[in-house]
């Protein structure tokens, strides 16, 4: 990658994060105090994770104003215990709150905290999730994520993949899209990326567990492809 | 102040950082690299500062959209420049950026990295201030400054004392306004922050050094009143 880059802005769920064993866990844990059985937590998890494109594309799309990302996993919560025969009102609101905030929790690859650390040294890190700052925040707090600002979909009112997204995040960052670098796990968030201008590293992960089937290789000749953020960072030069 | 608060929020501009002896500084070695005589660099960054609440008062009143204080500083200092006779055409743009980057290039008083590391522990920590995104970014960076995240009015969108500066980085923050509390050298921006329902606490600083005659004590019967952040970690219980 060219000597330009500045920033390197990540994104969260899947990437940075390994968001289905920690809201599996978190589901598990609600599951059993309120005595529902014959769910699969992890089941729960993915089918709670399938609502979220949908959700965010009545935003992307105009049909709705923008929310954080907290409003739609709440929405998407209560869908999903419907959908299975659990009754949502049998829970207080601070209850769903509570497993709302499963996303809030969530734990982060094992090499991330150290290759933040190292690309830190070098470069402004920050990430460009569609996870609101409060959400983010909470997630950097416990993790100790070195994250120097939290950016993304909340700060640009606009949801990874729409163009705005990057663009905005590039203009607050007051750099050049070359200069930004997008780190994800995901091809289509890298595409959308750098037809933005951005430029791009691929690190694969498996957000879905042995039968993931997508993401498992690079689309595309991304400017980097590294195995972790260890990785990345030493070939970042950091 | 009672326990339920759980984010501190803080001024930035004299109450974090002291901007006067930075932004002098820097003056200073611009106007010796472009032989620029007669000039006192202390006057310069008071001038430049005075220009700063009439410009955001443009924006705070609905007279001008909303511009982040990057432009406004930028604007100010080329007709500063321009009312001391030195014509900003003589320099190129990439020098008058240098200039304006002044403001990012700020030091922290001697407590405050001491200070908000203790209170990190405990808090959810970020600045409410009226510099935009990546200039709180830089300073921080530069410094040391272990912010949770970067708040203020890039993010809401609104300067203080606007009460949406508050109130939207409450909203953000997704807490009620008594459970967060601003810390600021200001009296001023604390009695804003109180209308909004934030809990408020006063650190005197001296930031128009000995010639300063506002802000000296604090004016109202704020929640905390601390001599610094490391007092103010202690007062808190951290």
């Amino acid at each position: 990658m060219d000597a330009s880059v500045r920033a390197i802005v990540f994104d969260v769920f899947g990437t940075t994060v390994d968001w289905r064993s920690g809201v599996a866990r978190e589901v598990e844990a609600f599951f059993k105090r309120h005595a529902i059985e014959a769910q699969d937590p992890l089941a729960f998890a993915d089918a709670w994770r399938e609502r979220y494109q949908p959700a965010m594309e009545e935003v992307r799309s105009g049909r709705r104003a923008f929310v954080t990302l907290d409003v739609l996993h709440r929405e998407n919560l209560l869908i999903e215990l419907r959908d299975r025969g659990i009754d949502p009102e049998r829970f207080t609101d601070a209850e769903v709150d509570d497993l709302n905030r499963a996303w809030h929790r969530l734990d982060p690859w094992p090499d991330v905290v150290a290759g933040l650390t190292r690309l830190k040294q070098r470069f402004i890190i920050a990430p460009l999730s569609n996870g609101n700052i409060r959400l983010m925040l909470d997630v950097a707090k416990r993790a100790g994520l070195p994250w120097d600002a939290i950016l993304g979909a909340e700060v640009a009112r606009a949801y990874k993949p729409s163009p705005e997204a990057y663009l905005r995040t590039v203009e607050v960052l007051g750099l050049a899209a070359a200069e930004v670098c997008l780190v994800a796990a995901h091809n289509g968030d890298l595409a959308a990326a750098r037809a933005c201008g951005l430029r791009t590293a691929f690190v694969p992960r498996r957000e879905y567990g042995t039968g993931q089937m997508t993401d498992l290789e690079p689309a595309a000749a991304w400017d980097v492809i590294a195995t972790d953020f260890i990785d990345l960072a030493a070939r970042l030069g950091t």
